[in-house]
């Protein structure tokens, strides 16, 4: 099944004081839809302030992107958080973002858990606990998360719409597992354009152990922290294009 | 000029991680108004969320408590953040509680700034910066502050309500400035108690050196992390109830 | 087998800027030997310096207590560190300590890695990272560890001195496993005792399930954090007096 | 006075995490001693274990650069410490860094205090507490240190070796005030050749403003953080190559 149109989501303020991960100026016009770190993983108040606003000049959709509390371990290293520790970092951190989505007039687009927190919410009990604490905080925002993961099972069933992704820049295990790296590496733009071509004619994605894996999606996410992130995203609107598939952030329709 | 009602705001939810400052269920049920520490001088994700179901079970109204970015200061060593640091520090901490009063169905009752704030806060600029973050998240929030300070005028300056609160539990300098501790100190109730007397009976409050300062407010700040708090917060009470002046939350009504 | 000397071994120090966490001052006297927090879980720089000085005053012997870099979990919650960061967080924190040792003119007397630790360096990887750490930065220090652990079989395959320990205040699996718990509660004194002579006179220690299991250890360790670890040490001294068995800081000899 | 030797210092290992600050291989081989981050500001411990063999390969001394406890800030925001968390902060973090030079088998070359400290080290109490730490831990470290500052007197009245030193890349006040920047930017790499011959052929640095200061000093400071640092570098190294001046670390002779 071909899609016609296709969301471009990209975690994006990952920098921390004086620090940079990305150069999100030059990535934002880039993407439709951005999840912004908010001070766990990566942010700090002032780059979500800068952020917010950049995006909202920008047209691009604005989601929140909660981590595990571990700035030292860019929210890649798996803790062992209670579900109630869980629940409230996630509350907390959708709360905070909320502010500077107020402040700039901005709706919240949707809410996508960060890093680690792909092993820690294969766990049905974490699971819950990350989405009582979004729909608390955010009624009826939508989730954006893997297909055949725990999460999305459960956001759906309580009904919450869900955008599926896929991660044209990392790998997956043969048994569709997500490899997580703690720290990212180039990836050939060549490789990302043969990705994307087959997520979109195909809903496919065929790992590089050729292993080809059912990749029916709505969005395909794309690291900011990526060495070579321009590039990347530069081979992903190219094969959209090719494909003659529209670029849209799922939850706004294909109004940008 | 003798007030009739009082109100008692008490800092709390001022533990981290496995660190408690207070016995803050006890101190609940005596107080009227809760400051809520919001993570940066205090307070965690796992603490507010508890503390703000617990004041909301004790029917204790709920502010939130910005502080400056310094857990091993408790907020109280003045640093010197940009005009723009602290907008997005304030706005960031308030959007933060705000997600736990959502989850709770509580109201944000208003917001008030700790410790070393107190100093920064004496800027105008400084002052604007956190206003234009209240503003910007809790539009219509009313604020608790020291009566004569540059803070308290711009925000009436703006049309927003400010209670205006006496420190019992500190002292004053001879021009009326407040003596902000980095650790406090036990204080005699019979000290508080003449103290209260004297705000709720003359509007004035005379310092340990014999100088008599104007005093007129409508709230006492008393800090949970006094050493002998429990006993501080009876003198209130008994110098409020032997002045015939009922206890309330000043911005909910004397409801309470 | 009967000992004849028994090591009270005891976290101190785990207090973080204005919150603490036991009575150190209390604690000093009734202890041998302190594990003093290296501002990772617990302790920092002012606390580090304090309670270096307290423990030289006591007669107590002062070791380093390194955990993960986990303030808000106390250091009790599994981290994915890799090797590199495990080995260079150890190191960083020895060195810390070695600082307040130089100032104080102590030696140090031992490293005992911190909390969820215990499952870190069940990986023989993450027991050598965490080895190398210690011989690199403090050659020949004795370590202080449980029975029947990958890290105490590593450690005494280097030569290293390995001081044994129970853990009277926690419960341990019938695999001899120690459940290491979040927040600590209250021991009744009786089972200390109880715990304390049975260790002291046939090498043993029974489980809450009944299972008997061996300890013939050298050393207890006792929480501070524990809400009556007053209590608690007051019942090891009675029970080891009462065997006749004498208190020293192992690695020093009985002379203390 | 015209030098013959010149020491060029710099910042080093000033990322966090995955956050990197400056490309240190590159510099590495353009300077000739290295003060490497603590952990406080920037740093933590992976990049100090790195940074400390990279340098050591290079044959580029290394000190301690601790600064303020401030990560957000980047130790650049003034913080009202106490004289003894001054103490301890500083004694701590260059405890840190010898336990990584112990293991890369390095001496501590230097002490230099980081960022805002330049202002808080104006206090002669200060100066004094960080004295204290620096002694107490490091017996004999020779300091990096201004001229004409209170620090730079105090370690001098203690008998210590001050290296003192210019900031090419920063402007100074008319009085001789260093200005420093939250966040560097470019310099005109013509600017530092001027700025480096005059220190070099006259003594003397004249500043924005056309106000010419004494200048008298065995070093120069580049910051690895500005965003030309391999341009600056390069423009030192010609400006002192033209004045037949040679490159080598100040108290380890022109052996390298």
């Amino acid at each position: 099944m071909a899609a016609r149109i296709l969301d471009i989501n990209c975690d994006m303020g990952e920098g921390f004081g004086n620090w940079r991960m990305a150069d999100d100026a030059a990535v934002l016009p880039l993407v439709t839809t951005a999840n912004l770190a908010c001070g766990f993983h990566a942010g700090d108040p002032v780059i979500m302030m800068e952020t917010a606003g950049a995006a909202r000049a920008a047209g691009v959709a604005v989601g929140a992107h909660p981590g595990l509390p571990d700035l030292a371990g860019f929210g890649r290293r798996v803790m062992a958080l209670s579900a109630a520790e869980l629940h409230a970092c996630v509350a907390y951190q959708v709360g905070a973002l909320q502010a500077f989505l107020r402040i700039h007039d901005l709706p919240l687009n949707h809410v996508k858990p960060h890093g680690a927190m792909f092993h820690v919410l294969r766990n049905p009990e974490m699971a819950e606990a990350a989405l009582d604490a979004i729909t608390g905080t955010a009624p009826g925002a939508p989730i954006y998360w893997l297909v055949g993961e725990v999460f999305t099972a459960r956001a759906r069933a309580r009904g919450l719409r869900v955008v599926t992704e896929a991660y044209p820049d990392l790998d997956y295990a043969d048994d569709g597992m997500l490899l997580v790296e703690r720290r990212k590496r180039p990836v050939e733009p060549a490789v990302i354009e043969a990705r994307i071509t087959e997520i979109l004619t195909r809903g496919t994605l065929t790992n590089s152990r050729g292993t080809t894996l059912p990749m029916e999606v709505e969005s395909v996410c794309i690291h900011s922290d990526g060495p070579n992130v321009l590039e990347v995203l530069a081979a992903v609107r190219r094969a959209a294009e090719a494909c003659g598939v529209a670029l849209a952030c799922a939850t706004r329709g294909a109004a940008r």
